[in-house]
């Protein structure tokens, strides 16, 4: 049987709290407390989040982690000074980044089509836009995740991602897409966040052909 | 206080059922039920993942609803025939897609940032490579909340993505990423999923600079 359907709380299979967590009132965050984020709690993240689908399974997400005022220094030099403050003050700073050499891990990855990594090696164009979009969306499993995993996010662009990718992915096939701070938010009083921005309603975003 | 996190259980804000259905447990779904599914029920998982982040708040993502025997004849014009079936069968299939023209909405979506639009107006370049990434990425809050929604998804590529925009989305400057069948899956033994693929590990895929 199929109703016209006029809430939320009629469809969702998550209960409230959990739609406010992940979705509804999960904020951008500016300002972090100090308290220490662990390889492990960034792991734990990255678990739920794998198991996200990607075309063929490629599953090219790659992430660095930065924490520390050094390293931080040192990928400031590829970000934009208004989020220089911000970068050093986050707990831990990850560089998201998409692996256009995922064609090396499908022979476990994607058991279903055999030896089509190798397609993929011969064709690095269209190995880095499916690399990219594919790590983008993933990147989309990855920030519900850790908020799911009680952490809050605070992504930025990169100033140049070139220039980062030759210095501080040197060595690897990544290419990196943002930033993402990673921590706990302080008290929204002391500047957790800005005012909340307005979205698009679904009839403006949608079309039925 | 932080302490070495061994296991899920300790590090989650959401309970094992939840993490389950949006991670753990949800699978790429090959085969659906009949049972239809409205609009306003994609518009239920649409209402949840606007709130998620994207670079300054562009939220250029944008879907295209496919339903009914006619209107994925036209579809499947543009996909890969061993793909032809299930998108016939599915109950709905929605185009997911980039509005490189992110710019009109600016002045209403980043009040933090006047003007900002007219910025992008004049880089179409930019536009189109933000707006691919930032769709990508809004993609992954968008399946992971249809899941939220109670539904099961099954994403599949686009043969020619080009000649697709310049018929289903003519009149837009929408670009097409991907397709996600959207229905409720049969049981298993009916052929609702492949055998699970791997997924890499986390030490697989980080560094730390």
């Amino acid at each position: 049987m199929t109703t016209m359907l006029d809430s939320d709380a009629t469809t969702l299979s998550i209960d409230d709290a959990t739609a406010d967590l992940l979705f509804r009132e999960a904020r951008t965050v500016k300002r972090f407390t100090d308290e220490e984020v662990t390889d492990e709690h960034i792991a734990a993240a990255y678990d739920l989040m794998r198991w996200g689908p990607s075309a063929m399974n490629i599953s090219p997400l790659r992430y660095l982690v930065v924490r520390g005022s050094e390293a931080k220094d040192r990928l400031n030099a590829y970000t934009m000074e208004g989020n220089h403050a911000g970068i050093q003050a986050a707990p831990v700073t990850l560089v998201l980044a998409a692996d256009v050499d995922f064609h090396v891990h499908m022979d476990r990855l994607t058991p279903h089509a055999p030896g089509v990594g190798a397609h993929f090696a011969s064709q690095p164009e269209l190995s880095e836009s499916m690399g990219r979009m594919n790590a983008a969306l993933q990147a989309g499993y990855f920030i519900t995740a850790l908020r799911a995993a009680g952490l809050q996010v605070g992504p930025m662009g990169i100033a140049d991602s070139a220039a980062l990718d030759a210095d501080l992915l040197a060595g690897t096939a990544w290419k990196s897409l943002f930033l993402v701070n990673v921590g706990h938010a302080v008290a929204d009083a002391e500047g957790a966040t800005r005012p909340r921005a307005a979205r698009l309603e679904a009839h403006e975003v949608s079309r039925v052909l």
